[in-house]
């Protein structure tokens, strides 16, 4: 019978476990073993058999947030794909599939190729996740509709509370997650009624942001508005600086604070209260807003995994295709580990930044259709002229 | 006919809007004046005659977090109080409702005073909001369910990603509001579904925090599962050490820092690597989360409200009672202002500290009991038993 390992790998997403239920489900005549804590179970060899009782369990996980056998980061250095090679060979594992991003990608084409070198035939399989959305070569990946969901629908409601405390504070700097792309950060302005509404600038890491422009842009919002939401994505470069990190763990760097930095700015500068804050994990892991699109297809690209996986294609990715017809449809097809680790990041369509109109329509169906933005609030400006004194 | 101002006061609630709309939809024979910006409203006669198409947009409101007649706050000093007395009475309001927590009923106590006081007959009724659970002779306040909401199902979510995150990170120290009061705070533990699940750890600002305590329990508790989440409210003191400032605004304190200091301190003394994040404005502004019985009471308070000033009480805060059946009931009654102002802050009940269970029990429904834990994860722990080696 077919030996199979599946791990999960990277930050998790909302619907990562989906994906993971989906592969599962869908598998036939193989014995599967689950990775512990990702790249981490392979080179320490920590596998468990998913069977009875833990397959019971897991299934449980399908629309939990957090990776259910554990994900997390591990150096693969040289020695380490070494190790984690030999112990797949040494356990007679026919089969290897992980759930991640682009890193995963790259890994697992690498231990292809070390597997190839050595004469082990091992069948690799990548299953997409992501919340940056910066996987190529594919549409979308899963994890990010249901991240978006949460941007688009927090900077609403946080800016909506801005709005009813402008005497006390004028100004909120948000940071989202996305490293060097700016999918997400953008999708906040997807329930964006009016000009009047936040956010009302949107800064993302395939520009430079220069702080005399973003002061001026703060400026001028405060004076036409009465108050400023701004969302900043974590990766962007304030004048040509490097990006704001807060550590660096297991060789990767954790960003984070360019919305204090900026902060701090405006009222150093502008003399305005301005209060930032990060949305955090709840992006990546929120059950209340997950799309039900996503975690569709979450369970869908792994469900289609084990459909490769039975028909022997090997070294290939799962991605999704979206049909250009106006209803939204998907179709998953494959692609090579290779051409997806050597594409890189995936950075945000500059078709998109010209048109945000154009880039909401398209994430539409992957946040769901049923989430609304917010009719304008009385304001102030518009008050003025209906003033109890003049009535 | 009466002539009545309406405000809301303070920082705004995810169901604040609900009381606006509650009272708007009872009054009878009356014209309704909406004071815009709260207390400012009152002080620069900023008011707005709520009919018409006004009317309508503001129901739209019913179920929008933030304040949509704006609220904010403003420092009512003595010239400002008799400001906005001179302005109620040469407007001819007869009647003066405010939705607002603490400080509200106290500066609402102090308005009625001063009218009194020059001859000015002008009936006062007060509709409870809070997020954190502070207004003293009402069993809770509208806005605290949906926050405890919030936070009890954001730490469940981000604890479920750190534990699959652990050899990345093991420890998040996450900040949530409640000022000088641990009732937010405390609901965190509402999911939490066996001593290996998070939070593994509650600070409550009314228990002084050491830091040998707290170096303690992070080490014991990464020790013991791996990995640990760990809550502090805003207000806790640390070392005996006054709470962590961002800022003061108009007199007031803005809370928030003591999660950041508490994860250096774990870095430094540890050599773990801990995140800390705040909760931010999402706990008093999701509106995926909020409570729809917190939203119904919100309603009825407001709507309560307008039946007290048809019935010419004055002086009074709208409170609720908990009927001590078995099922869940609630009854609304009057209680005087000055004794809410007098009351100051009302700290979480130390009945609660001793018991959890007991809290979690009456808090059940006002967050609602259609939000559950997780099951407990498949851990290393548990797998280690299972090992494919071993197997």
């Amino acid at each position: 019978m077919r030996k199979v390992v599946i791990g999960q790998a990277g930050g998790p997403t909302a619907v990562i476990n989906a994906s993971l239920v989906g592969f599962l489900e869908n598998v036939e005549d193989t014995n599967v073993y689950g990775a512990i804590k990702g790249f981490q179970g392979l080179v320490e060899d920590d596998l468990v058999h998913i069977k009875g009782d833990l397959l019971k369990r897991i299934k449980l996980y399908h629309s939990i947030p957090g990776a259910c056998l554990g994900a997390g980061r591990y150096n693969m250095d040289e020695e380490a794909m070494g190790k984690a090679v030999d112990n797949l060979k040494c356990q007679g594992i026919n089969t290897l599939v992980f759930i991640g991003g682009n890193g995963t990608m790259w890994a697992l084409h690498q231990l292809s190729k070390r597997a190839q070198y050595i004469g082990y035939d091992l069948q690799v399989i990548g299953i997409p996740k992501t919340v940056d959305n910066d996987i190529v070569l594919t549409d979308h990946a899963p994890g990010f509709g249901s991240a978006a969901r949460y941007v688009a629908t927090s900077v609403r409601d946080i800016s909506k509370d801005l709005e009813s405390m402008s005497n006390f504070e004028q100004v909120r700097i948000i940071e989202t997650m996305g490293r060097n792309v700016g999918w997400l950060a953008a999708s906040s302005g997807y329930l964006k009624n009016s000009d009047y509404d936040g956010p009302h600038k949107i800064y993302l890491p395939e520009q430079i942001l220069y702080s005399h422009t973003f002061l001026k842009d703060v400026k001028d919002i405060v004076k036409d508005v009465g108050f400023a939401t701004i969302v900043v994505s974590e990766g962007v470069h304030l004048d040509e600086h490097a990006v704001v990190e807060k550590a660096i763990v297991n060789g990767r760097k954790v960003l984070g604070g360019i919305a204090e930095e900026l902060a701090n700015i405006v009222q150093k500068e502008l003399g305005l209260i301005a209060r930032n804050e990060q949305l955090g994990m709840n992006q990546r892991s929120n059950q209340f807003s997950v799309s039900l699109q996503d975690r569709k297809e979450a369970y869908e690209v792994g469900k289609q995994a084990a459909v490769y996986m039975q028909n022997d294609l090997f070294n290939i990715m799962v991605a999704i295709n979206r049909s250009e017809a106006n209803d939204y449809s998907f179709q998953l097809h494959s692609v090579t580990l290779d051409k997806v680790g050597e594409g890189g990041e995936r950075h945000f369509d500059e078709m998109f930044i010209k048109n945000p109109k154009h880039y909401y329509q398209w994430l539409t169906p992957l946040v769901g259709a049923d989430i609304e933005p917010f009719p304008t609030m009385i304001t102030r400006r518009e008050t003025n002229e209906k003033q109890f004194n003049r009535s």
